[in-house]
């Protein structure tokens, strides 16, 4: 089967080329997610043609898109999403993917895409009950119980992880909640955390941080360990909630998971309620290519 | 179909005989959830006997059992349970069942028997998308999504609502987490809160706090200031990843739902992101009968 798979991150796009489950080749170009979404399909059809071209292909059997909102995955259309890519809300996928490619259509929010690629490519295989975290700029998350995505009545199922809250007493999150776990442990917190404790650096982000904590730096340790904690309190209650085998955890904060998975893995196993045995952490494995990998397996499962 | 059908409480067992989905008679008697389980067994036998006997039936179809603890529902044995039936766990249910009643058995976890009623029969009806929160000593649970009642693969997920960590840097609750809700909004916890507030009563609990508060009593609102906002926080993490229609409240504190109901109602207005409208949150309406019309719609439907 030939699929041509989209994930549509806010500043690139990455589309890539499958014939059998296999990426033939994938290309990575800036997104215009801040200009008119037909702009989007113009360059993915642009940069489809030349894949298609460099294997001689004359079509496609099947089209996916990861998209960064939430999405009924069963109408194939954007229920809402946030700051990139925002008129999606009212484009007929399904007709552009008939009129435009003659093509079967799949679409799925990014993340569960991503978790559907380390489920059945990286760090998930083997198993049907998965939880994935994203640590980033924001937290991210997705579900799978018992070999199934979960979506919920709404499609929002699983996708928002990082907003529990987890300090009920705490600060209003950007969404809106109470102190959810993206209000201690997101990279868009960390200035106003740092300043807290009295630590001046700009841009502060994770990878300084992290780098200054190998040195030793005790301001970072404090800062770090509020996310981390945070982190933690979410994959329990990530445990309690679905009760996966596996947390896997992604993001490019992971480039630290020599101290993170430690912390993440005794933060567990001092916390979770798991009278069966233990909940497993592993990295995610695929990065970049998690959410092509996914979209391919789930046009292949239609 | 004629099913019998028991809620194991801990004070009490409630036995129920339903043919063709009515619920002819139920018997309530005393547990002994601290003795040898096979005393439990005798008392439930001795009790569907009289029952059979007045509606001169000579067996039934389906055997429901509803429990107290972690089940697994496709082996029909209890994992884990907690200081009441511990022995149970070592307990051939299957062939008890069999061998005494010649008849199928459905086990399941107490809070998604009483979901699975509430569905059906109560409060739940209409919607395939709930979520169910108890309130009481501890907070139990249970999830329904897109009409499944979710288990997980240990099958304690959606249990497990009481044991959401919302306070991350908060103390330690009895199942070993930190800063669970049930650390902030179940009885077990109001000597503590309560004397923290210099409020001095014994026995401290919801009915006559709430009672007090009618009174404009100060510091029981202050109090239960504390327990309903946790179970604000507990409602908007049981939306946010559950993504249900409706939240169900059930638990003998519900009495005062004239103030519950408000509080919960603005919290979720306020704190939730439910893009697509409102989560609805109702209460409990089968009360003491819902686990048993639970188990007899689970009968049915194996």
């Amino acid at each position: 089967m030939k699929n041509l798979v989209i994930d549509m991150g806010g500043t690139r796009l990455k589309i890539g080329l499958f014939a059998d489950s296999e990426l033939l080749q994938s290309a990575v170009v800036p997104a215009c997610s801040q200009e008119n979404f037909e702009n989007t399909l113009r360059i993915i059809e642009q940069e489809a043609a030349k894949l298609l071209n460099s294997f001689s292909m004359a079509g496609i059997e099947g089209i996916g898109l990861s998209i960064p909102g939430i999405v009924h995955t069963k109408e194939n259309r954007v229920i809402s999403i946030n700051e990139k890519y925002n008129d999606s809300i009212h484009f007929d996928l399904n007709a552009w993917a008939k009129k435009r490619w003659n093509a079967k259509l799949s679409t799925e929010n990014d993340a569960r895409a991503a978790l559907a690629g380390e489920w059945q490519y990286g760090a998930g295989k083997g198993t049907d009950n998965l939880v994935m975290m994203t640590l980033g700029t924001g937290i991210g998350g997705a579900a799978l119980i018992e070999g199934k995505l979960l979506h919920g009545k709404h499609f929002q199922a699983g996708c928002l992880g990082g907003h529990f809250c987890i300090d009920f007493q705490g600060e209003r999150c950007n969404c809106g909640n109470l102190g959810c776990v993206e209000t201690k442990g997101s990279s868009w917190v960390l200035p106003s955390i740092a300043s807290s404790k009295g630590y001046k650096a700009d841009p502060i982000d994770f990878k300084s941080l992290f780098t200054e904590l190998e040195q030793g730096h005790t301001k970072a340790r404090e800062i770090l360990q509020i996310s981390m904690d945070a982190w933690g309190a979410c994959a329990v209650n990530l445990t309690h909630v679905y009760d996966p085998e596996k947390i896997i955890i992604g993001g490019g904060v992971m480039k630290s998971k020599e101290i993170i998975l430690p912390h993440l893995r005794n933060w567990i196993k001092e916390y979770a309620w798991t009278p069966w045995g233990e909940v497993e952490v592993e990295t995610a494995q695929l990065e970049d290519t998690a959410a092509l990998y996914g979209m391919d397996y789930l046009l292949k499962t239609m």
